[in-house]
C-alpha cells in the first residue's frame, strides 16, 4: 500500500471525553470516528486492525470444527420471549418495532437464534456434536457509553455455540473452545490469563474469562504465581486466615472512637492492627414471599465484602440490597460506622466470613456512636456465627490446596466460554432423537470474543507516550518504509520503492510514505499508528551505505548495509511472528 | 471439507410462500432458514456462497483505489435530519429510539454518515479524489418482504462513496467504479447488463444499473443487439414511430361502440389496426401552490403510458396522481373507457407522445360512452398539441440515432452506480479548501453492490428442474466428491481421499462427502445445492478402470481413467474459471 492511496488522518489531541490510552490513541490514530455515544466508524486502518483479528479468530474456529454462518442483527421478539429473556434481561436490550408495530431487538447474543435454528436443523444424535459460529454486529444499549471501542453499544462479536447430546460432550466441547481460544489470544500476540468465572443466573457448572492483563482493566485477577491457577476475584475462593481460634483473653469494653466510622480510623485510634476490627455490612434480601429480612455480615477490617459471593448465600438468592439508612437505624439504633453484632435494638441475621469466624478478642461498633466495644468473642459474647467465604481475596493470601501465595492483577475481558447446559434448549424445546428413537433435550455451550474489544485491549496493553505498539499479528501494516526526501531523491525513491516491492512479493503488510512530509512528522505519526517495523531511507544513511531499521518496542534503531536489508526485514518479520 | 464436518440439511419441498426459483432452491438446499418476514439466517452454505461474492467485490473495489471502512448499522438521527431523509424517506427507512429515547435509524445506506466523515477527515484538495466502501448489514423495512433474498429486509450491501473537488473528476471516479464493477460481474460469472438508468428525485446526470439478466426479474431493459445500447425501460428514450404525418381524409363520425372500453376491442369491432386507436389518460398535477390541474395524455393504442417519463415533465415535477372516477366525470363527462380531446366538459391541458403527435385521421373516445370518434386530425379538429415522450418503447421499436430495432428482456438489478453532485456535501456542508485556500463543495458518488440479492439473482439465472447450476465463482464448494459404497470399500476410500488431497493441495474448494448417503440421495442433494462439477467414484467404474466425472451444466458424465482423473479435474477447473 502506498500511504498516498491510504486514508490516514492522525490528530495531535484526543478528544476530552477519552479517558483511557486506547480511546485516546485509536482517535488520535484515525482508527475510529465517532457518531453517537458508543457508535463509531471504523476508519480504513482501525477496520484493518480488525480483519486482522478476525481472520485469526475465523481460522483458529475452524480448525477446531466450529462451522460459520450468519444470524441476523434484527431479531424477532417472539423468540426472546420464549426464552424469557425478553422479560428479563435489562433495558441494553434494544427492543425496537417495525413498521407494522412487530416487536424485533437488536442482538446483543444469539442464543434464541441458534437454539431455534438447532431445534428445527438438528434432528438425530447422528448430526451431534455441532458448533455453530458467527462474527456479527452486535448491540447493547449501554446506560453509559464510554472508554471508546471497551464499552460500546455497537460492536463486532464472534458467538458460537455448541449442541451436544448430553453433558459430558458438551464438557468436550468447552474444552475444544477453551483450547481454540488459548491459541487465538497467543497467536494475537497478548499477554493473557484464561481465569475461572462466575457462572452468574445461568449457574452452569463451568465458565472462564480470558483476561488480556492491563492496569486499566476493569477486572480483577487472582492468580498463584507458583501454579495455573487464576480466577475472576468475583468467584476467587479466599482462605481462612487463622488456622485455629484463641481462647478470649479480654474482656468485653466499650471505647469511645470519635469520628472513627471507618476500621482504619478505629485501629489508629485503639492502637491496634487492623486485623483486630471487624467491619459490619447491612443487607436487606427480598424474598419472593414474605416479609424482608435483615442481616449483619462481617468480614475482617482489612477487607472487602464480595457481593457476587454474598449473592450466592441460599437465603440472598432470591435478590437483596444493601439496608438503608432508616432500616439500619431501626436495627441497629445507630448510624453506620458504628454498628455490630452486640446490642442491637432488633435481633439480625449474621454471616460471618471464614476469616472472622475464627477471630477472638476481636473489635466491633457498639452500635451507638461514637463509640466501639472491644474484646469480643464467639461463644461466650456471641453465639457460633453462621459461617461463609464473604470477602474479595487480597493479594498475599495464601493459595488454597496448594503452595504459593496469591498476587492480584487486572484485566480486560475479551472472551468467555461458557457452559450453558439445558437453559434455553430446554425453553425452546430443541431436542434430537437418541439412538432409541427418543428425544432428549440439547447440552449448549456458548463463547464469545469481542472482536472490537481486543483491537482496544491490546493498545491497553501495549502503548507507550508515543503512541500504540501492535503486536505484528494485529498491526494495520507490520512494515512502513520512511523515506526521507521522497521528493528530492531518484535515489531514496529507487531504493524504498526496491524494497517495498520485495516485501510484497514476501506477503509482508508493508505500507510505503510516499507523501513527502518531514522526517519528525512521519516518524511521530508511524509511532502513534504503531507499526511494529519502520525503515528509514535517508541521504545521510545511504552515504554511509546504511539504512535504519527501528523496531517500534526497542529504544534503538539498527543501521543495516544496504545490501542486507531485504534480508534483515524479512528475518526480523520472522522472528516478532514466531516469538508469538 | 469432509461432508461429515459441515452442516448440510436439505429439504424435499420448498414453503408454500417461495414463489420464484431462488427462494425455493436456497431453501431447500439449506442455505437459508427464515426467523421473521425478510429476515433470515445464511446457513453455512449460503454464507460460503455470500463470501464468495465479498471477496470478489472487495478484490475489485480495492484494485480500483477504493479504501474499506466500516460504518455502524445504527446511526444517529441528527445526520438523517440534517439531510432531509428523516423526513423525505418512507418508512422503509427504520426508526427507532435507544434507552434515553434518542433518535437513530437502522442503515439502509449510509450517505449521511460518509459525508459527516468526509467533511470532518477531508480538508485539502491534495486529499482528493478518494473513494470510501464498506460491506455491511443494511435494513429496509419493505412493506411486504418476499422472494427470500430478492426482496429482504436484513441483507448484505456494499456501499461506496466517491468524492471529489468538481463534476469532471467525480464522473472520472464515476467511470472507474462503472468499469470496476464490469469486472465484478464477469469474473461472477453471470451474464449482465449495464443499463442507463433513471436518476430519480436526485437529478444528477449520470447513473448506471447492473442487471442479471433472468425471466423473473422485476425490472424490463431496453437493449439494441448490434450495439451497446442499454437502458431501464424507464429512462429509455421512446422513438417516434411515424416520420411525417399525412394529411387528413376522412371526416369526423361518431360511431356506435358497444362495450369498447379498450383500444383492442374498438380496433377489433371497427375493423381497424390497433395503430389507428389512440389510448387516453387523465392526470392531475399537485402543484405547491395554485389549484390541481387535470391532464389528458395521450399515447397510441398498442402503447403504454411511462409514468417515470410523466414525471419528468416540467408541470409534473411537483407531484401528479392518476386522476379520480370523479374527476373525470366532471371534465369529460363520460366513464373511462370513451375518453378523448374532443367535446370535454371542461377544457382540459392535452400532451400528446411523439408518435400520436403525427398521428391522422385517428381514433378517440367520443366522451360519451359507448361511442368513439374517427378520423380525428391535428389541426383541422384540435389544435395543435404539446409533444412529449410519453411511452414505454415496445420490442421491435426502432434504435435512435443507430441501425437495429430494440429488444426488451427481464433483468435484477444487483447493482447501481451514480453520481450524486452535492445533493448530499451541499446539505451537510461537506467543502475542502482548493489551491487559492478558499472551500468548495465536495463532488460525491455513489455505488451500491447487492451482495445477497447477487446470490439470489444468479440462481433465478442459472437452475433447472434438478436445482441451482453456480457459476464456479460463486459456488459454495467448487467440486464434490461422491464415493459410492464409502462404507464398505476401502479401495473407494483410497481413492476418494488421494483424490480429495490433490484438489485440496491446488486450492480447489473440494467436499468430500463421506456420510455413505444412497447414491440416487446423494446425487440429487449436490445436483439442487449445483456443486459445478461433481466426482462419482464407484465399484463399477473402477472395474472399468474409470471414474465418473460430472458437469452440473451438462448433460452427460464423462468416464475418464483412474489414472488421468486429477489431471483432468484440474483442467476442467481451469476452463471453467477461464471462461468467465
Amino acid at each position: 500500500m502506498l500511504a498516498s492511496k491510504f486514508h490516514l488522518n492522525t490528530l495531535k489531541e484526543a478528544p476530552t471525553e477519552a479517558e483511557i490510552a486506547s480511546h485516546q490513541l485509536m482517535t488520535r490514530a484515525g482508527m475510529i470516528r465517532k457518531h453517537a455515544g458508543g457508535i463509531y466508524t471504523y476508519m480504513p486502518l482501525g477496520l484493518k486492525i480488525m480483519r486482522k483479528v478476525e481472520a485469526i479468530v475465523r481460522e483458529e474456529m475452524n480448525n477446531a470444527g466450529a462451522i460459520e454462518l450468519l444470524m441476523p442483527v434484527v431479531q424477532p421478539a417472539e423468540l426472546w420471549i420464549e426464552s424469557g429473556r425478553w422479560e428479563e434481561y435489562g433495558p441494553e436490550l434494544l427492543r425496537i418495532k417495525d413498521r407494522h408495530q412487530r416487536d424485533f431487538v437488536l442482538q446483543p447474543t444469539s442464543e434464541e437464534v441458534i437454539t431455534d435454528i438447532a431445534r428445527n436443523e438438528i434432528h438425530s444424535y447422528r448430526q451431534l456434536p455441532v458448533n455453530f459460529y458467527h462474527i456479527q454486529t452486535k448491540f447493547r444499549d449501554e446506560r453509559r457509553p464510554r472508554f471508546g471501542l471497551m464499552r460500546g453499544r455497537e460492536f463486532t462479536m464472534k458467538d458460537a455455540y455448541s449442541f451436544d447430546r448430553d453433558e459430558a460432550g458438551a464438557l468436550a466441547s468447552y474444552d475444544i473452545m477453551f483450547n481454540a481460544y488459548m491459541r487465538i489470544f497467543k497467536r494475537l500476540g497478548l499477554t493473557f490469563r484464561a481465569v475461572a468465572a462466575d457462572t452468574g443466573s445461568i449457574g452452569g457448572s463451568r465458565s472462564h474469562e480470558f483476561q488480556v492483563i492491563a492496569e486499566t482493566g476493569e477486572d480483577l485477577i487472582v492468580y498463584n504465581p507458583d501454579s495455573d491457577y487464576a480466577a475472576n476475584i468475583e468467584l476467587a475462593e479466599a482462605p481462612c486466615l487463622i488456622a485455629k481460634r484463641e481462647a478470649p483473653t479480654q474482656a468485653l469494653q466499650e471505647v469511645e472512637t470519635p469520628n472513627a466510622n471507618k476500621c482504619e480510623l478505629v485501629a489508629q485510634q485503639l492502637g491496634v492492627g487492623l486485623d483486630k476490627t471487624v467491619k459490619s455490612v447491612v443487607f436487606v434480601t427480598t424474598p419472593e414471599e414474605g416479609p424482608a429480612k435483615v442481616w449483619l455480615l462481617m468480614v475482617r477490617g482489612d477487607h472487602e465484602v464480595n457481593e457476587i459471593k454474598v449473592g450466592k448465600l441460599p437465603a440472598f438468592k432470591n435478590g437483596f440490597r444493601l439496608a438503608t439508612e432508616e432500616e439500619i437505624l431501626e436495627y441497629f439504633g445507630s448510624e453506620p460506622g458504628y454498628l455490630g453484632p452486640l446490642n442491637t435494638v432488633k435481633p439480625v441475621n449474621i454471616i460471618v466470613d471464614t476469616t472472622v469466624a475464627n477471630m477472638s478478642d476481636f473489635i466491633c461498633g457498639a452500635n451507638k456512636a461514637p463509640y466501639h466495644i472491644t474484646g469480643i468473642n464467639w461463644g461466650r459474647d456471641l453465639p457460633e456465627p453462621e459461617v461463609a467465604d464473604l470477602r474479595n481475596v487480597i493479594a498475599g493470601d495464601p493459595a488454597i490446596g496448594e503452595p504459593g501465595k496469591l498476587a492480584i492483577q487486572r484485566g480486560i475481558e475479551v472472551g468467555h466460554v461458557f457452559f450453558l447446559g439445558d437453559k434455553y434448549s430446554s425453553g425452546l424445546k430443541a431436542t434430537f432423537l437418541n439412538e432409541n428413537g427418543k428425544p432428549e433435550t440439547l447440552q449448549m455451550g456458548c463463547y464469545g470474543i469481542g472482536i472490537s474489544r481486543i483491537t482496544a485491549a491490546a493498545i491497553e496493553q501495549n502503548h507507550d507516550e508515543k503512541g500504540i505498539i501492535w503486536p505484528i499479528a494485529m498491526a494495520p501494516f507490520e512494515v512502513v518504509i520512511c523515506p526521507v526526501g521522497w521528493g528530492k531523491s531518484e535515489t531514496i525513491r529507487n531504493e524504498a520503492t526496491a524494497l517495498y516491492e520485495t516485501l510484497k512479493q514476501n506477503n509482508i503488510d508493508v505500507i510505503l510514505d510516499d507523501r513527502d512530509a518531514r522526517p519528525g512528522v512521519m516518524f511521530s505519526e508511524w509511532e502513534l499508528i504503531g507499526v511494529p517495523i519502520r525503515v528509514t531511507i535517508g541521504d545521510r544513511g545511504l552515504k554511509d551505505g546504511v539504512i535504519e531499521v527501528q523496531e517500534r518496542s526497542k529504544a534503538e534503531a539498527v543501521k543495516v548495509p544496504v545490501a542486507e536489508v531485504n534480508a534483515y526485514v524479512l528475518s526480523l518479520f520472522e522472528n516478532l511472528k514466531n516469538t508469538l
